[in-house]
């Protein structure tokens, strides 16, 4: 994803290195010890359609650049790119593409294949947006094969147009579909790169946490992989159906000047005139419903049995007994960092300033919520408790108990909690672990601290490792760890001091929901993006 | 530009670093013993109008995260991201901002100051569009400030619009005048990075080329700069006057339905609009001249005196005392990388294959520029002759030899010859030097040779770096290199093993372009660009 120091000289021949797909052959590099593939075609599809199987081809085909990346609605600088460095890319709606990093290309190593799949809800984002998904490192160091995808997003991925007709009654999956596709490429060919089709593990965060919560809800994706990991995942609470999905559909075509005779039209007028049609619609939702478009597939219990966040919903039989691994972080959107840059760090207020901002936080709850945070996290200051997330925790413990309540396979659960060095010291963000999962900390300006770094991404990458190797989480380098069952509630607390908290967080959670604030929509010092540029509209 | 893998703790605190510019504080970034300052806005802009001082701000302002890059008609994944790693960002026409690498915040430092103007023609590109551009190490390791910024492009910075009223006079020159702003503000900011106000040098690759010239027939920019390095920056031949320009924009207004007393809604369009209709006046600009519209400033010879490498145009006596360095590579767009990839490296091939090409390529005159290869390039493989560049090889020959004849000041020149390991050996191509220029060649994967790279960045940093501290870009790790004369032509190969030769191709380049082997345009294997997915239109 970005140049790294080179130790060898990288190889990229004719001959070398060369794998075998079912669709042909594809040439790609060897550095350092790591074999990469960049920007390999898993399907083809048109605008609105199912992703259908490549076209084979003759000879050698070059997987040495990445390949474009999803069409987004809008691109924007984020708030800041420093605590979140980012690698944009030129975008297409024929985004069908993946990349994979391995140790080796032998057929016979059957090494385990780690399945990145990106965040960004199911709007925005791509396999290679946040500098954090290069897979080299973790390939490397965990001995897996890590694979990355993109696929179509939003209007392009979700757009439910089977109101139209007959023809269209699967537009509204297709960025699921997308992923499904990609799915079944790695069981036919991950081989080749090293990697054991019969132990796919899938891992995502933020969106990539819904999107994994959704293919479990989808009998297409049953058998396509073993174990899922998510992180910073949950909080979705609607779905479409197909009923009020329709309304959004019409919006666009009404925008676009298009009836049912005219359909078709949409598959081929400019992307962005499909991106302001879309835009117009946004608005049109928000009038109608009051809340933001929160693109999903159409739950129709057939395709799609509906994210199991949300009230009502179970996890399917074929699925429930699937392992997971599920964790978030201590700040998430109400980190401190978001505004650190200006005030520095939070330990060195007075207790006068953290008391003050604790009341006009929390209210009558301050107190309280004081009491229950130094119970959780001893070693943090008193301030650290302005920023506490529990608009991912939450739903996160809820996923948990309900997979234990439910008789579902074991569940794993984590926080990430240490503080950050960046503007002097910050509560980790949404994103923030991500470095660590990927192993590579050091590469992060706002993230890395010499010496303590490397031993916790070693505990973080070791224990998504250990997942993907035997579908237990635990390893040498970490406590024991348990599994939440209906009466005990585990959580590894990866912090300078990782160690295993029983229910540690439960009443803290409780009383900053009383209080209110929960990040977004809440009262708390919320995450705001920059408005940067725009790509299309 | 990328991450790196970090030494120290990056520092990025309320109070550190923090320095005061014209307008107000500045936060950037401390790490690896380098000060780094990103996105700084140098001026602000209404579209079609000159840029303007921006505003003072109170407090600290950061400068953690680069700016939006300028927009761009269309954007696409070149042919090769492997041999031209690529960073892209979020693109925005209110571009003017620019990065900072030093390794003092010192005001009495005074270091060189190396100014950094990218390529793409006038049409494409960003300061930070090409990875290679990152500033870090050669800040580092040559001791100098190292700055590289963003401007207006293509119809944003070049539509001459003087033919629809008084208000848009300027309107064909101001992304030429952004760079003139960006020069003004290093030299009103740059001590308090570190820098010496009176010592800058300018230095540009391919188009970033051309807009050196242009900016030394400007005269505005005289005195903000002191000596220029122009890399494969030549090869333009035509250039607007208001009476050529003119129909271009009467084709960009009549697309959008404008007259005289509508025009001012040209400057509040939506951006793709503004696209799509210089998409349109491209095709027409075909059609009327046969040739590709080239954006350039308009010929006044007030504003601007013209591109000296076009026939006729003199240098301007206020600036051609100038020292300047003047250098291109061996294959540029010819090179052998375009299709290693497919046939490997070009030294295995049979003497009847190479034979037999270079007859197939260079007809009647194969045989005397075989021969006339072997004279100037005794070390290299005779398949090599297939790719020597004359596009770019031959105008910077004509500029240094006018430079000599019009009693300019000193004109060193190079050729980077070294065969890139990419592909199990191609000739260097059109950006290979960059990542030799900035002394990181050990980031690129098509280009490090491990024990051979660090010498020969070492050679060619430091020839600028001298450069920039001296005027005279001898050093010790070179030998002695002479200026060119009416009577001597002396360049500096920079190969495995660097020398200076004298008229060492000048038969070769002339038998070349005899042969009509041109490259772009001529008979060669030329370089292709993918037509990857386009931002825009």
């Amino acid at each position: 994803m970005y140049p790294k120091r080179l130790i060898h000289q990288a190889i990229s021949n004719p001959d070398f290195p060369v794998v075998e797909t079912k669709y042909g052959k594809l040439r790609g590099t060897w550095t350092d010890d790591c074999f990469i593939f960049r920007g390999i075609e898993y399907a083809k599809a048109r605008r609105f359609h199912l992703p259908e199987e490549p076209d084979c081809w003759e000879g050698v085909k070059a997987a040495v650049a990445y390949g474009p990346v999803p069409d987004e609605i809008s691109t924007r600088i984020p708030g800041d790119a420093f605590t979140e460095p980012h690698y944009w890319y030129p975008q297409s709606e024929f985004c069908q593409n993946l990349n994979v990093w391995t140790p080796s290309i032998d057929r016979d190593r059957k090494l385990p294949v780690m399945v990145w799949i990106h965040g960004g809800g199911q709007e925005h984002g791509s396999a290679i947006e946040i500098s954090a998904y290069d897979g080299e490192e973790l390939a490397k160091w965990g001995n897996v094969v890590v694979v990355s995808v993109n696929h179509r997003l939003n209007v392009l991925g979700y757009l439910d147009l089977s109101s139209y007709g007959e023809e269209y009654q699967d537009s509204g999956y297709v960025g699921m579909m997308d992923l499904v596709q990609s799915l079944k490429w790695v069981r036919e060919n991950i081989r080749s790169f090293g990697g054991d089709p019969e132990n796919v593990m899938l891992f995502g965060q933020s969106g990539g946490g819904f999107k994994i919560l959704e293919l479990m809800q989808m009998p297409t994706a049953d058998g396509l992989y073993h174990k899922v990991s998510i992180h910073s995942g949950t909080g979705k609470d609607t779905c479409f159906t197909h009923e009020n999905a329709a309304p959004v559909a019409r919006d666009i075509a009404e925008y676009l000047g298009l009836t049912k005779e005219s359909i078709r039209e949409i598959e081929t007028i400019p992307y962005y005139q499909l991106a302001k049609a879309t835009n117009y619609a946004y608005d049109r939702f928000i009038e109608r419903t009051g809340a933001r478009l929160q693109w999903t597939p159409p739950v129709d219990n057939e395709k799609f049995f509906g994210n199991p966040q949300i009230e009502g919903v179970q996890f399917r039989e074929e699925t429930k007994q699937i392992p997971m691994l599920a964790g978030s972080v201590l700040g998430e959107f109400t980190s401190s960092c978001h505004h650190n840059d200006q005030i520095g760090d939070i330990d060195t207020w007075s207790q006068e300033t953290v008391e003050a901002l604790l009341k006009e936080r929390y209210g009558v709850y301050a107190d309280d919520i004081l009491e229950q945070f130094r119970k959780a996290y001893p070693d943090k200051g008193a301030a650290n408790a302005l920023y506490v997330d529990v608009f991912m925790r939450k739903p996160h413990r809820n996923l948990c108990r309900m997979r234990a309540d439910q008789g579902c396979g074991p569940t794993w659960n984590w926080i990430f909690a240490m503080d950050m060095p960046c503007y002097g010291g910050s509560t980790p963000w949404h994103n923030a672990d991500e470095a660590y999962i990927f192993h590579h900390a050091e590469y992060f300006e706002s993230e890395y601290i010499p010496g303590v770094s490397e031993r916790v991404q070693d505990e973080m990458a070791g224990t998504l490792v250990a997942f993907a190797y035997t579908n237990n989480p635990n390893h040498t380098g970490l406590p024991q760890w348990e599994t939440v069952t209906k009466d005990r509630f585990p959580t590894m607390v990866f912090d300078r001091k990782s160690e295993v908290r029983y229910n540690h967080d439960e009443k803290l959670i409780d009383l900053v929901e009383k209080a209110g604030a929960l990040g977004p929509g809440g009262k708390g010092p919320v995450r705001t993006y920059g408005g940067g540029p725009r790509a299309h509209v």
